[in-house]
């Protein structure tokens, strides 16, 4: 079938075979349909969407069209978290020492293995492989038998996504970045997915984010969104859960590359934001809970993951993920908790008493990226210093004059502009106001 | 406004701005926005649609990406006839010399033109240009200039589509053709009017085909086209009909180039298929009416144009159709009223005695298409003698073994295949069966 016909057939409404979904991702990655074939399917699908087979099709050929990890046949139980992104979103650097010392204690040596594929900051979004590089010598670059290499013998591995891992996905990601064609569920579950199945998983716990600063803006749309990641990781035989998650606000204190892995680390020294802590500890139940396979309940998986949280292996473990991929962690905390002269401080006070009411994330994202906490482009190099500090959360009474934030940016960035877009990000009101939960719902 | 985002506008329904819709189209032209983001917007648009504000401005930059013909102010009417396409629809060629003949007696010399822009054959329709080039020396390839001198001096002209004429819808069509974008009623409507406002036409006659061999296959989409045409020519300031025709069997007895111009000087000289003549009058009444300008009423129109049809002055206009452009139609003549050895016939024979039911417009055309008669690639030389001549039309009655097709093709091209295909084009029923109306609805 030529290409203009399976275009048409999407066009229509009709159920594509996987074989005609096969030959026409074929012949667009051999050159012969073109690009502005597969943008027009692309967009037709936004509409259309695609069956439950269709969409299983199209997965697996995203997937197969690169490398797997090598899966040996052993009593583990291999488990990945994946964010659909957010601001100030530095969970996964605290899951990997957490949920694997947890599991250390609970189930025995060498039971679960994270292989973390990360990506970078998308967006007004920040990515897990930029905070990681914040730490000086650390390097994401591995390919498949490096990769393999380290989780045999370090239990994980973050690293980001090489070039022989789903490379159709990357190819159309581009053309859907440029098209207006992002938003599709099962364009999105495919994407993901595809990444997620070369990582030869077992199971899988996807964070899906719903409010101003996430993709997702309404609960149903998440929900939308999370019922099919769970079903279609279901239907290629992982263990897979949803959490859907409040990002109405930034995560934690800190949003930047080197803040944020300085808050992480303070974290474990026994400093954690409330909100936050509740969203690391949900997660990691889940993961150490599918993991488990049944032999602990989630109640005794929460009670685990939490009692980690102050002990020492996951120090330990915090540390050895930086330094398992040449990090030194020592002359990071060295380097950013010193002050340096070519940076400067923006601060944020309240105007008034009353009640910390709004907190945007989408704009504090914003400002971080601009400052150079983010890329313009995929070329830009990142600022790890650069970031937004926090001291107010939602719902918490502040008096006039209070500090509720502070931005670090070069003192030759644009510091009027910043100054202007982060005032405009806070908001303080005469009446008390409960801050939206942080954990909204759980799709089994 | 980034591409992206007008894209991103189309697909969530929002209405863009004249000014967005233009900085999108030069954006495009000039190489900035790729082809594959005009691709996903064009599909958006298939499923969003266009606003009227919207398909106004649309048709307006296609049409001013290039040349309008130079229209000094006279005391004539500037008119042209466009087809949606059918089968064996010689009705140009026709309507030519019988509306100017009608127009000479009873409106008087020079007060009407007809500025002629044609196409060549698309699918499984045939080409009126192709049709006019079946005549040997005949050019349809002139600039402004020279179309411009033919009407002064002829009143009318018959070309194609010069690089001049809207060159922004020729690059969208190009396109549209290739990522199944074509059926799109704002689309549609902006691609043939602007090309038709690039005549500077005062009015249209739009014969909108429905059926089989139409690409609207059902009433209310036909009738959904011809109600945007006329609305869109109105705003533009055009006189404009659309009259709904039948397009479930070949039009008159023949499909194929230089059979249909025979076809076309025989009903000249009084062999005319009754329904065909029908649609002929029709067109030809509407167009001399519009002309008229409420001079002469709609019945005494439709006598004038039934009476040009056995006038000599029709005839003489028919061969300087030909003359005027280079082509000599006595050559054409002792050529086609020749037999060629290198051709042989396929004779169709009816099966069983009863009533003809079905002659499939589609199916014959892609016949004479295979056969040479059309396209498969632009670059493909067609082949003027090939083609069908039907001897009986949906709804006579024929007697087992009467003739009821003959296909006419080189002795080196696929008999068998053609055989097959032109038999299973003809159904024989036992029942009488009235065939359908060749006018369905005049819009107005």
């Amino acid at each position: 079938m030529q290409s203009t016909e399976i275009i048409s057939k999407k066009k229509n409404g009709e159920e594509l075979l996987p074989s005609e979904l096969s030959d026409f991702l074929h012949s667009f990655l051999s050159g012969e349909t073109t690009d502005y074939q597969m943008s027009a399917w692309l967009m037709a699908v936004c509409f259309q969407g695609m069956t439950k087979k269709e969409s299983q099709a199209w997965t697996q050929l995203m997937w197969k069209s690169g490398s797997t990890l090598p899966r040996p046949h052993r009593n583990d139980f291999w488990i990945d978290k994946h964010s659909t992104g957010g601001v100030g979103d530095k969970t996964s650097l605290l899951l990997v020492p957490l949920v694997l010392a947890a599991s250390e204690k609970c189930l025995g040596k060498d039971k679960i293995r994270i292989p973390m594929i990360s990506g970078r900051g998308l967006g007004h979004t920040g990515g897990t492989l930029d905070k990681l590089e914040s730490v000086p010598g650390f390097s994401c670059r591995k390919n498949i038998q490096e990769a393999t290499k380290l989780l045999e013998k370090n239990g994980f591995f973050m690293i980001g996504q090489s070039e022989d891992i789903a490379p159709a996905d990357r190819k159309i990601y581009a053309l859907r970045d440029a098209t207006a064609t992002v938003e599709s569920i099962p364009l999105i579950v495919s994407s993901i997915l595809s990444k997620k199945l070369a990582e030869s998983l077992d199971g899988i716990v996807f964070d899906v984010k719903v409010g101003t600063g996430a993709f997702m803006k309404t609960r149903d749309s998440a929900r939308a969104l999370g019922q099919a990641l769970v079903a279609s990781s279901k239907d290629h035989g992982l263990k897979a859960i949803a959490v859907l998650t409040s990002m109405q606000e930034p995560l934690g204190f800190t949003i930047g590359n080197a803040m944020e892995v300085l808050e992480c680390w303070e974290f474990l020294l026994g400093k954690q934001e409330p909100q936050f802590k509740s969203l690391v500890v949900e997660l990691g139940t889940w993961m150490l809970y599918l993991a488990s396979q049944k032999k602990q309940d989630l109640s005794s998986c929460r009670k685990e993951v939490e009692s980690a949280i102050s002990s020492l292996r996951s120090q330990e473990l915090f540390i050895q993920m930086f330094s398992n991929q040449g990090g030194n962690f020592e002359e990071f905390l060295k380097k950013h908790q010193t002050p340096n002269e070519s940076y400067l401080d923006v601060k944020v006070v309240s105007p008034a008493t009353g009640f910390l009411t709004h907190c945007n994330p989408l704009i504090l994202g914003e400002c971080v990226k601009e400052m150079g906490g983010g890329r313009q482009r995929t070329s830009d190099t990142i600022d790890a210093r650069v970031g937004i500090r926090v001291f107010k959360k939602v719902g918490e009474p502040v008096q006039q004059g209070d500090l509720l934030a502070v931005g670090t940016l070069k003192k030759d960035g644009n510091v009027q502009k910043i100054q202007e877009k982060m005032n405009s990000s806070f908001h303080v009101g005469a009446d008390s106001q409960e801050p939206d939960p942080m954990i909204y719902e759980v799709i089994e």
